[in-house]
């Protein structure tokens, strides 16, 4: 198995079929067909077998998938079975929002350093973070060893503040600015930009087209539509 | 040309490829070859070439395109020659990290209608737009024709909003709640989930592995990687 060539859309697809997965766990369920998984998420059993027989053989043949351990190796495939330190820059209105998001801790990650430019914002705390000067964004990252970064500044000066989070150590980059960061070859950036995102759904308003049924059935168009890559 | 067959994933790029066209009017270039574009954006120059070709011919061999004119009919393609109106539900720290947000209104959107649950919260007033009731989320909807909804409620919420928001007529949404929507055949939504996000930037981070130099070089890995789906 080379890890190398998986698509990225795969790796994209995974934290779906594992929130899922524990959302049957906690209804109590342990045991589900491709099928039935594929109803839940969206997409088709094919897709999904096709998806996991990157990662090595998970369940038997007529016998389904048994959730819970289904849940637990796709959750060690993404490095999910421990938790994340993340360091988030920017602490605007979006910034705190992100700051005060109850969704990181449950899901391996922790808003473990904030950094601000107002100096009203400096020395105020977060669920126990205390909000730092972004002057010091570099030399904290560096010290506790964060490898994510959430930009959430304004669009000017998201490069710059990209830059200093990878001089720190950073390689993953979670971006909310509407900006393109250019990143060494061995950063990863995910963008998480509602504009781009409301722009392409405009595409299927008012042109008297109707998207396909069967991809709009559920699940985001994104994840469910796209082009499996393999 | 038959808008039915154009692959979701092209449709994701364009709004990229208009924001950097119009970037690059404002810096004074009027003519760009798909090489430099593609540069840019990151993406290949084939890539654009495809992209493009979906929906006509666009610049001369040999002499690449012309910006203002390339930036004018992809905004046409996406319908951003005009102002959409967006319905936002929620109105806690991201519902109003959302609504204080200036990136709406240059680029064809208006948040039009803001609704939230918390009594203290109705009656406010963002950019002079009042926060109503979520109870009168049809309704309002219904009344201003409004065709897209951004749903920023907690997760457990969300289905419900998004159920009235289309009981309404609307046609698009944004969901920022980490929960797979089912909508209809006639409704598109994509997801804005940071969780799952940084969920598969984790796969890439000490697993050993390096993601490949052509890809990371620029833009984001999802839309640079992925699968072209034609």
């Amino acid at each position: 198995m080379r890890p190398r060539e998986i698509p990225d859309i795969v790796i994209r697809r995974l934290p779906i079929y594992e929130r899922t997965l524990k959302q049957m766990l906690d209804a109590g369920i342990t045991s589900v067909s491709s099928e039935e998984l594929g109803e839940r998420i969206g997409v088709t059993a094919a897709q999904i077998r096709r998806d996991l027989s990157y990662f090595g053989k998970f369940g038997k043949q007529g016998k389904g998938y048994d959730v819970a351990r289904l849940a637990e190796a796709i959750a060690h495939i993404l490095h999910l079975d421990r938790q994340w330190d993340v360091a988030l820059a920017g602490f605007g209105h979006l910034g705190q929002a992100i700051a005060h998001y109850r969704g990181f801790e449950p899901n391996s990650f922790r808003i473990a350093a904030i950094f601000a430019r107002n100096p009203e914002h400096i020395g105020q705390q977060v669920n126990g973070t205390v909000v730092l000067s972004e002057t010091e964004l570099t030399r904290v990252i560096q010290e506790m060893g964060i490898k994510i970064g959430i930009v959430a500044v304004p669009a000017a000066a998201a490069q710059n503040v990209a830059d200093r989070m990878i001089a720190g150590g950073v390689r993953a980059i979670l971006n909310y600015a509407p900006v393109i960061l250019k990143v060494p070859p061995s950063v990863w950036v995910r963008e998480i930009d509602p504009i781009s995102a409301l722009q392409s759904l405009t595409y299927y308003l008012d042109n008297g087209d109707q998207p396909d049924g069967h991809a709009a059935a559920s699940l985001n168009h994104r994840l469910a539509t796209e082009a499996t890559g393999d």
